[in-house]
């Protein structure tokens, strides 16, 4: 029976702004990427978001971005890897002590927004996000985009780098995601990108947008949480792959 | 042989703004207040703190605060228990992922500044530190001040509450500080408050200002790192009980 | 022709998070409580609500808080006077600047939250709010609590203090607003809202929720707009006025 | 009688943080670079420094960063233009409204740091920088780099750009700085600096680390005022300045 892992964000609250409905995306995935504090939660949501993740039997893993409120950490911050690296750490052992709180823990970590994007191809942020992480000293797995710098830096440093796919982003040939700039980057029909995720799980490759086919070695699939029809895509998701055969289930 | 603890804040640097002489600090003191980022502190600034202190053989406190970093956590916050007791562990977190990074951890919490103040009489926001220390999971101890409602609460749910003491300040005849708004609240001769010290340390008393003795339960000292005189007389503290055949250590 | 203001809170998103239907309020009323950055509001959100507000023809105000992002300004902070003095004038040239380059100016000032509450008691905060209106330079007038400590601090310093109502609220015989802690005190029912409401545009009267008249000197009436169902009595709320032969028109 | 402008950065403490010795730069300089609150400078040193600057016959710039505490604006930060745009409004008017309650106002505007840096090349960055001070609308003078992006962005936009030297910065011979990654690239000789400086105002020139003349329309010189020797070095430029008989006075 083929297993794959389904990702979302959650705990993107802060304060008296809500983001999200995790109460319906946590009835979708198997593992939580739970906003740290530093682009998106407040201690107090996180602590209820890592309560909700360990009722729904969900894995919590540290969602660390940059610095940036203000930005929701979508915007590329120049900092030393040193404050790069110091800057991750903490929000690791932040959320790990809330986590520990609601019965669960740290299982892995996956960088967010601009960081994520950035050590697809930035040396040095890759390797202070890898030096953050064996800091933590659980040799946690990094969730990161496959082919980037950061996957190859955490493998370098003995850590287990976990490639996940988009069920809601076009391909190009070549294996990278088309851009957002471009028509068709993001795909809304629920039906085909079902189709293309149980493919995925259970053949091990995604169509690209020219009809191709890519060998892909993803073993988690981000779903998004933000908008009503990103929840009803994330359930849809779900619901062919369990109907194809196909287990949900963490890659920790 | 005659033991007591001394402690100091350390770590109170933030971003390109430096205080305090943490180095020389480090030489006087058996415990760190590490601040924890809410009132200051980077992350890089507590991992090199945390690193200086583990070199020092000094023992890593969490020294926790209100969230207000234009206000140095010298500001009552009305944040609710819940909100408090998350951001507590929050912070308790993520220091002990630093300490643990550079080879220590976080062996107690000292509230900081305005919730120092706020819980020797604060019902609800005392009971949150204190459900944030159990919810961290350790059972550390509690530094606090003598008779403060935050000492009981801590006792009353099973975690050690520690009394300290306050070198440089004056005392009234029950115990409790002379107010800052009072003239001579602040105590500049370093041997005079040397000598208060090892009084404190080998008989247990305290003199208050009106010359009657305190009998007091303190297990610390709270000595002042933010100007060279407080780093002067923090040394003249540490050389006088030493002379005297105290031993210095920590209270864990 | 009787006629009376309609004031609402806007511009309360803040970077990737929204808060409020800004566009629907527009439509109901004729004065915007514009947040300034310290309690919600980014620098874009406040730009854009300025632009919204004068193509909308309503009168800019600035609601300005205390610094408490994460406590959206709700909560008791202890600034001293001085800070909060300077805040506050540091608020009110911000928005200032938005709102010129929008084509509009600020019209008025209206304390937020924790701080418009701790001002119907506190001497020192409600000074301070009074200083830094002052110290802006143009004489705006305030828009308080009736019978607060702060809208007599600001008459008595040559200000105009303008008398609000709050349309969902139930009152107590003395005019005092029932607590949100107790039963009732948040009223639902638009029809009784909007009639509350032109008896107090007509009549300068309120019903207390025992029955009884209270005389009010309320110019202006705060109408919410951060649920649906707000939005949609505020527009009852208009629509009952306007029925009733008042006027909507800004109080400046 | 030949002239020329001095200026520095202050106000940049924050909060319970020190930085720069204010009050004597203040006896050095005859333009003020204001923080603005984003990269340092709360509002209750933002005011006094503009107090301090009016005593001191001052003419007052607004000093406008990234948003960046952590990182005092020393770190390129990926917002969009519309958001920097807003950003440095919000910034000027903010510094405005305090600088009119001391009896000053606004003159000029210096962008900081990595602001400062990003916009000699960034197109975007430097169009929304003249933006906004465009939007401001008092035509206010922009003080950068010579030959930089943001310069000529300024005077293509009606706005006069006034290029600055750095009194303690070695030139490659094509008018760029030496970069601070090579040695030499900062001069510690005061009396060096001072020939410098008294070089430029008289003849228009400044001579190369290899010898040669560069031809310079600079009307400012920046001086530092964060280390006592920088302090001393501002005093010495000034002092040599006057004895060679050149005027020191604001550009504008």
């Amino acid at each position: 029976m083929p297993f794959i892992d389904l990702n979302s964000d959650v705990g993107e609250s802060f304060g008296n702004w809500s983001m999200g409905d995790d109460a319906a995306i946590f009835r979708s995935v198997s593992s939580a990427n739970v906003a740290c504090g530093f682009h998106a939660g407040d201690p107090s949501t996180i602590a209820r978001t890592c309560r909700d993740a360990v009722a729904a039997g969900v894995v919590i893993g540290a969602h660390v971005g940059y610095r940036d409120l203000a930005g929701f950490g979508r915007r590329f911050l120049g900092c030393s890897p040193t404050e790069l690296a110091d800057d991750v750490l903490y929000q690791i052992g932040a959320l790990e002590a809330l986590a520990r709180a609601a019965g669960g823990q740290v299982r892995y970590v996956k960088p967010h927004g601009a960081l994520y994007n950035a050590i697809v191809h930035h040396q040095a942020h890759a390797q202070a996000v890898v030096d953050a992480v064996k800091a933590f000293g659980a040799d946690l797995p990094l969730l990161l985009l496959p082919g980037s710098v950061a996957l190859a830096r955490a493998e370098a440093a003995g850590l287990r780098g976990v490639a996940e796919a988009f069920a809601d982003r076009a391909y190009n040939p070549d294996g990278t995601l088309v851009s957002r700039r471009e028509a068709g980057a993001v795909l809304h029909d629920a039906a085909e990108v079902t189709a293309n995720m149980v493919r995925l799980a259970t053949e091990g490759t995604i169509i690209a947008r020219d009809g191709s086919r890519i060998e892909t070695s993803a073993e988690s699939i981000c779903l998004h949480g933000d908008t009503p029809g990103a929840v009803a895509m994330a359930a849809s998701v779900r619901a062919g792959l369990e109907a194809a055969g196909v287990g949900i289930r963490s890659f920790v």
